[in-house]
């Protein structure tokens, strides 16, 4: 093993996956089937987020199908859907067995209503019964990423009872580091780490070192704050309980590292006008349709800046020199105005922006604006006037860039959290609301003044 | 409890977090001062990110010493620094009493040399061996992330043994989920669980149930890698080796977590030209000038435009027409653009662009341009004759619309990954070198087809 560590390193898995990769380039397909049998079902995952689209078919026919549900499970959104409709129910319904009912919930969700229905007939009663359970919970909840196999304890029982109960339960469900109180009424009114059990005299009773203050999880709570509290406290799992407090799950640290991943990369993707699931590796013409929103509405953006410059046609006839200069103020007050929105995205994805310090964010920004509008103004106003020779052109300009930074500072931080109180998504509608806005802005006072002042 | 879990989730903490703003308000500093003795040391440090920096330092002065350390470990760069300047070697030292080794070593890292050497000075020996010993291995490596606190058994003890040795200790390291097996030289040879522990009968020797194949993570690995390996592979916790395979430390999911977290949002804050830990709450002239850099490589590339644009004055002073319409293309062009850079970035990120499949991705988003600018140059093509009533000049920015689109995938899908082989951040470059790309590509399409076939 040692030799396998070098200093830039290049570890066991990258290895494997060129291997694979290797041999399935030279079409050796019994190698391959025989190379998955022997790898983790992440690293398969892994191989076909990272293979195009055939690639990923042939890899996908020559898993074992005792894999293929885990394998499923870690895969992302677009990518598992492109498996699963090439899927028969049954063996849809023969992947979920052994994975956990959160998980196959979650898959299920992603099928076609009558697919789904065919899936859940073929799984025996026991394990449709649970899922469907898990269905009842809406997606984004704490319901929806809950799993409910969840050990519980008395508070009255000693540690030596507790322990001899674990051994004859011969396992504990996957990222179990504490144990949950409960009392008659599956009230939850404790926990105890397995850190704890395993450090405490065996005559200790339950209740003299179980924590009591546990911070529950409402089973309705939405996913992103559930995540936040993980991340907040270092929790490695949770319970969650209904509003009776009554525990009905438990929550664990690898689904909620999932959608810490996923909100980040929303922000990112959405920004840019893209969906966050979209598969890197889709075909084109279907990638070509996905992107086709965001692209239409900036033609209409760009065809209402096109028609604010149709309103000065005359003044761009009489002066060339306001043609080639006009795009400077609107492209400068798009950056510095995404510079805010995207900050205060992130302020409002961690919960940071809240009501009481809004007022303060808002002023804050629009000196930012004004600071930089200053400073820009005068490098501008300088380049013009030594460029062009024209004081007037220069004093123009800069008071239009002084004007449009202000203002892409003050709409760049209040356009997010305006969208966010109305229930839009920020990420996907603060950019594009901005750009819009310094375009028009922009384009108006540069134009506007050009027009008084120098025609 | 019950009546706090609401639907519409308000949970204790942001109630808690309310309460001592509204205090805080009232300027009533001795119950503040209470409520900050109560709370969690992560809901002090997520109030401090919440706050402006003025009310930020009053909190900070209200709060008890012997949280200090444990609030600092939780803050985002920007914040932590802007409260460690203020305080002194003898306060920072006593703060990092029982904070963990590795955190210690993130905190004095972020320091100025001389502080950082004045506060090694006031730790206690042993400490200060730990933490020098820490500092030793480079940040954004898995020996920066990781703790010494490693609990180690043999393999040829039986698991009473084990269990008796715990009992003795008293106490384990947070986020034990294993004990880790090593032989007489401290080379690691295998993991044992603390579920398996537990759930074992109590004569089993430990080398029977020990997983002897656990991954382990190299002392000089990149820390995004270890991320990603833990996010693959499920991990609480996990062991890391030297050069020897002997066993060095155990990095814990808490650090992972952030790390995700961090380079997500890297990605989104670099690409709207943001320093990644910019705090929403620093003062306004600093912010502006944290944002500079940004908007003086944008105004290059504006004037870089505008000088294209300079090149036909003579065409733009003949047509109004062409003013008024050439924004049209190049914005088309940024759009588009942007969307493939913001996929092959967190492609990048994710590690699923590699070296066998990029050439699959380069003609994949050049066929999405491909169809994207037919589509788009129809549309265009015939709204402008429909609005300008010009067939040639319809057909010329339909033209140009095809071919910048085009240009704009091809730009967006290979520039990032040629800036991530010459290790330039393409966050932070990719999108900004598309930019310019789309802005001269469009203008100069444009602009060239107009001058050769309309003046």
């Amino acid at each position: 093993m040692v030799e396998n560590y070098e200093v830039e390193h290049s570890n066991q898995t990258d290895q494997m996956l060129q291997e694979v990769n290797d041999a399935l380039e030279n079409g050796m397909f019994i190698q391959v089937r025989r190379m998955l049998e022997d790898m983790e079902s992440e690293d398969i995952a892994y191989l076909l987020e990272a293979s195009p689209p055939k690639i990923r078919l042939i890899l996908w026919q020559l898993t074992y199908p005792e894999k293929q549900g885990e394998i499923l499970e870690e895969l992302s959104e677009d990518v598992k859907d492109g498996i699963m409709v090439r899927m028969q129910p049954e063996q849809l319904a023969a992947a979920t067995e052994g994975m956990d009912t959160d998980d196959v919930a979650y898959l299920l969700r992603s099928l076609p209503n009558e697919v789904s229905r065919d899936v859940l007939a073929q799984m025996d009663a026991q394990d449709r019964a649970r899922v469907e359970q898990a269905l009842a919970y809406p997606e984004g909840t704490a319901g929806g990423i809950m799993n409910t196999d969840v050990v519980t304890i008395r508070s009255d029982v000693t540690v030596d009872v507790v322990l001899r109960y674990l051994r004859m339960k011969g396992e504990l469900p996957k990222a179990t580091d504490a144990l949950y109180v409960v009392d008659e009424n599956s009230h939850l009114i404790g926990s105890l780490s397995l850190s704890t059990l395993m450090t405490t005299q065996l005559d200790t009773k339950v209740m003299d070192i179980m924590e009591d203050s546990h911070e529950a999880i409402f089973v309705n709570m939405n996913d992103s704050k559930v995540a936040n509290l993980f991340e907040r406290r270092n929790w490695v799992s949770a319970p969650v309980v209904d509003k009776q407090h009554q525990l009905v799950g438990r929550i664990t640290i690898d689904d909620v590292v999932d959608i810490i991943r996923e909100d980040a990369e929303h922000s990112m993707m959405s920004m840019a006008g893209l969906d966050d699931e979209e598969d890197t590796f889709a075909p084109a013409f279907k990638s070509a349709r996905g992107r086709s929103i965001w692209l239409s509405v900036n033609i209409l953006a760009a065809l209402t800046a096109a028609s604010v410059l149709n309103l000065f046609e005359n003044t761009l006839e009489q002066m060339a020199d306001i043609a080639i200069l006009m795009t400077i103020v609107p492209s400068m007050g798009g950056v510095a105005g995404n510079q805010t929105v995207a900050l205060v995205i992130r302020g409002l994805a961690l919960g940071h922006i809240r009501h009481s310090n809004t007022r303060w964010l808002v002023i804050k920004e629009a000196s930012v604006g004004l600071f930089n509008g200053i400073f820009w103004a005068c490098i501008i106003g300088s380049v013009i006037i030594f460029w062009k020779g024209n004081w007037m052109l220069g004093s123009i300009i800069a008071a239009a860039m002084l004007t449009n930074l202000v203002v892409a500072s003050i709409v760049g931080v209040t356009v997010p959290i305006l969208l966010k109180k109305m229930k839009i998504d920020p990420a996907l509608a603060g950019g594009m609301a901005l750009t819009i806005t310094t375009d028009i802005v922009g384009l108006s006072v540069f134009l506007g003044l050009a027009t008084i002042f120098l025609i």
